[in-house]
């Protein structure tokens, strides 16, 4: 089966963010808004619960942070692909390294980007439309993040939680 | 908030019943198919720990159970909506009754029906046809259920996962 390992931010920006998606994402029915710590993997249905156990243990020794949104950005011209931008942090790229280590399968072969997807797919001309018109707005959250969920994805591309893991613990 | 809690059966179930929802039910792309344990019930940000901690009490005294389905049912004529039908066992009706108590917001006012939509707000004309032609084929699946979620629901209706229980762990 595929998982992946992701981040909800609160109701709040979820619903910001999914006011947009509605429009603009095409995936905005898939899963609901998130910040992606782990790509979609493979992995046997039998071994599952051994992954399982490694996040636990990461999520058990990363504690809850603070997270940070203060700007849209856009991964243009490599995707015409609108996020909120989530700023760096020491914690946030810690958790996600641990997450990506070679005994929980598949490493990420890209840097960490760590974002909240609102458009994607858009053509050049949308892109650059959407993008100006939101550069008007102003996106400004600040919250605290406790937990993580690992994810399976259904046929129809849809994800399903899986199991929720708490900072600190596990 | 509002905060609801459900069973997502296996993959496999899933899949099954989205072929069907993906044409026939309108909540098709607000949550994945599961099986309501509680239905959706308001409570304050600041004390859904305190249920949680209910809840997890729940879980953790609850064992693994088996479940299984034989057939589609309706609960048509009150509603026009089609079900894969979950068996009635002792361990779910014990499960769906703890967590209706009245320290839990909000008690359940009808009947546990067990079940998994596949298909609502179908017309009459709809709902005899659709019934009609699913009834040739076979719904037989039998697993079992190790897990449970609490959800709460964003403004476009949508249902984000917030925390898991496992059952005999909590």
């Amino acid at each position: 089966m595929k998982y992946g390992i992701a981040i909800f931010p609160s109701k709040d920006i979820q619903d910001v963010a999914n006011s947009y998606r509605m429009r603009y994402d095409p995936h905005y029915a898939l899963i609901p808004p998130h910040i992606t710590l782990k790509e979609a993997f493979e992995e046997e249905d039998e071994d599952i619960e051994k992954v399982v156990e490694e996040i636990s243990e990461v999520a058990k020794e990363t504690n809850p942070f603070s997270m940070a949104i203060r700007k849209l950005s856009t991964f243009s011209p490599v995707t015409n692909t609108i996020y909120m931008k989530v700023e760096a942090s020491e914690e946030l790229q810690n958790l996600h390294d641990r997450l990506n280590r070679t005994d929980i399968p598949k490493e990420d072969t890209f840097n960490f980007v760590p974002h909240i997807t609102i458009a994607q797919k858009l053509s050049d001309d949308e892109h650059s439309d959407v993008y100006g018109s939101l550069q008007m707005k102003s996106f400004e959250f600040e919250e605290r993040i406790d937990r993580f969920q690992l994810l399976y994805q259904l046929d129809n591309g849809s994800w399903t939680v899986y199991e929720t893991f708490r900072l600190g613990k596990g």
